[in-house]
């Protein structure tokens, strides 16, 4: 069929409106299953009308990648990507894409999840003896076409019922409706105790938030932060969602704050202070270059960042004698922020990544410890009522 | 003082009794601060009595280290370490030990917790005016000095209100009430949703399981298999408690297995087939080195192996075109363990460490979910029935 159809007129199989600012939110399986056989199905129409079968999508290499500072985020500009299955090139990477497809369809319609290792497995397994080579030797040739689906069809792989790796908890005045694997439970994060509610891979999928009683989010950087605030209960006290996402952000996690950002709570972020604490709100912030796909999803410029910072040592002297050395990596990293268009514009950010250049100095959000235990929440406090803020 | 007392008759300020064998449950912190206070009083009649302030604690090196089959685990040896105040060598680690110990007795008396850096700001910030040069100029340095106290006071450090990294996740016939920040709150583990229940940092203090309704506890290496699990109810079809400690066991998951095996639960584990997942496995069963001074607590020798195993592949198959080749550390990771005189005695360990050192293979447990996303509970099911583990 490839050999017919070669040199004839080419079709789209995919006709995608990139950035068209359509926010993945939860979908119904059967939609998504929809846009998958549409998928086949236009595949198949091309081959029938003679053409070669081809698939669109937006290209995500760096040239592509743009922060748009209209919206506030990191996202994908207009280029697109055209793969046709004639093209020697192209043929394999083809297969495996329709390949992944079929099987994205075949977990919907099953109504079970897996990983992206579980789907490698799969791919393995069944096309194992189909084939005179294996169509996939590494996962890693698997995980981009994955990408390519998400943003060719305009669904989060999540949608495809692929789980990405979670992490993150959160405590506080939210109450959740969660629909998963035949039963329905809900969950008040005011009564999790010391453990706090795990933040999944899907936020939006038969999910509902029910109640969302708050003032406003707090992120912690460090979990060993958040169960001290927690121990403290700073978000009964203060009404707020606590939210640790353990370092850099999962998915889940940056998609669960935009969703809180969505009903209009601020969300104010507490990271150590330097670069890779700092890059971890911009990264909740402006979404972030490898999910510049994801932009519109996952991004919340509205966030703004209470602390820790450089300029913190004018207001808490103590902080002075709490400074640790920074590193190598720490000062390389600060230059690498410093280059990032989004930043450089900012003047209290460069003031900021500057004083640790100069200092070659950083501050540990731990350090507020230092005169009382509690003495987190009363710096916490203070800045929110004051509006102590970076933008 | 220190002059006084120099090259006078010493003391003992801790007489410790090493692998007394008994468990360190949940404490009174009353209990903990007597102990505490009473490393201080006996150092203040030492000096009273003009002999040397000593500190006595269990060696905790190498060559106190041992695995003790009669117990089956790895525990600390008789070997005793003698701290003196008078010793120049030593005077800096025995101001830091009673500066650790002195920290602690106040966050059990404010009854709040932290980490064991807020621990090293708490120091860093109260020491820092009254010292010539610092008590502490690393974290590295007290993080021992804990483990010093632990062992010498026959505490756990969670005892001590400093909480440990943690991690694993927990779904299945389980309640627990959760006492923590001044209220309780109950939860139930069969109504955790797709999330699960946070393994904390201390399973005992505040801490009741009053109702284990289970068959046995199925511990999980990985994170996304747990989640295939608990998407299949495998847990409610079973009647066991479903345990994933992503990757290698936190100090709170394997005290939470220890307790479990303590209830007469059965305990079974499931990792990939490589010396990494197997390792995991071992680690929950007989302890590790760097925490052989808590064997008693976190040993679980109790446990069984249910797979992946290199004999499965006659059994099943489809696992031997699902095989992935090992890696040069995945090759030397198997040549150490069969050097663990606990696991070269155990003919089939044997078999199976020399099947990956000859085949050069691996099959992660994400392999079991080729055929089918449910085949893996199919696989557990039937071996744990047929009761196919390697001891």
């Amino acid at each position: 069929m490839a050999k017919q159809a070669e040199g004839k007129k080419e079709g789209k199989a995919v006709v995608r409106k990139v950035n068209e600012g359509i926010s993945m939110g939860a979908k119904n399986d059967l939609e998504v299953v929809g846009k998958l056989e549409r998928l086949g199905l236009d595949m198949l129409k091309q081959i029938d009308d003679e053409t070669t079968p081809t698939f669109s999508t937006a290209l995500r290499s760096k040239s592509n990648i743009i922060y748009d500072q209209g919206v506030g985020y990191i996202r994908l500009g207009d280029k697109t990507e055209e793969r046709r299955f004639v093209n020697v090139g192209q043929a394999r990477k083809f297969m495996q894409t329709v390949a992944i497809a079929s099987k994205c369809k075949k977990f919907l319609k099953e109504d079970a999840h897996t990983s992206i290792r579980g789907l490698y497995y799969q791919l393995k397994f069944s096309l194992g003896d189909t084939l005179d080579e294996e169509l996939f030797s590494e996962q890693s040739e698997s995980n981009p076409l994955v990408e390519d689906l998400e943003v060719a069809l305009t669904v989060k792989r999540e949608d495809l019922n692929l789980n990405t790796d979670r992490k993150g908890v959160v405590a506080g005045p939210l109450t959740i409706k969660d629909k998963f694997g035949g039963e329905e439970v809900t969950i008040d994060c005011r009564k999790q105790g010391r453990s706090g509610w795990m933040i999944p891979s899907d936020v939006d999928n038969g999910m509902d938030f029910i109640d969302v009683d708050a003032d406003y989010v707090l992120v912690v950087e460090k979990d060993a932060m958040w169960q001290r605030l927690n121990e403290d209960k700073f978000w009964k006290k203060e009404n707020c969602i606590l939210i640790t996402p353990k370092g850099q952000a999962s998915r889940g996690c940056r998609r669960l704050i935009r969703k809180l950002a969505s009903k209009k709570l601020p969300v104010y972020c507490f990271t150590d202070c330097d670069a890779w604490g700092w890059y971890i709100y911009w990264a909740i912030k402006t979404g972030s270059m490898n999910l510049a796909y994801l932009g519109n999803d996952i991004a919340t410029p509205e966030a703004r960042f209470v602390g820790v910072t450089m300029a913190d040592i004018k207001d808490y002297d103590f902080l002075e004698q709490l400074t640790i050395n920074a590193k190598e990596v720490d000062i390389k990293r600060a230059e690498e922020m410093l280059s990032y268009e989004w930043i450089s514009r900012n003047k209290d950010w460069v003031a900021e990544l500057k004083t640790v250049l100069k200092t070659k100095k950083k501050i540990e959000q731990d350090a507020l410890q230092g005169p009382r235990l509690s003495f987190v929440g009363d710096y916490l406090r203070e800045k929110i009522e004051k509006k102590k803020f970076l933008a």
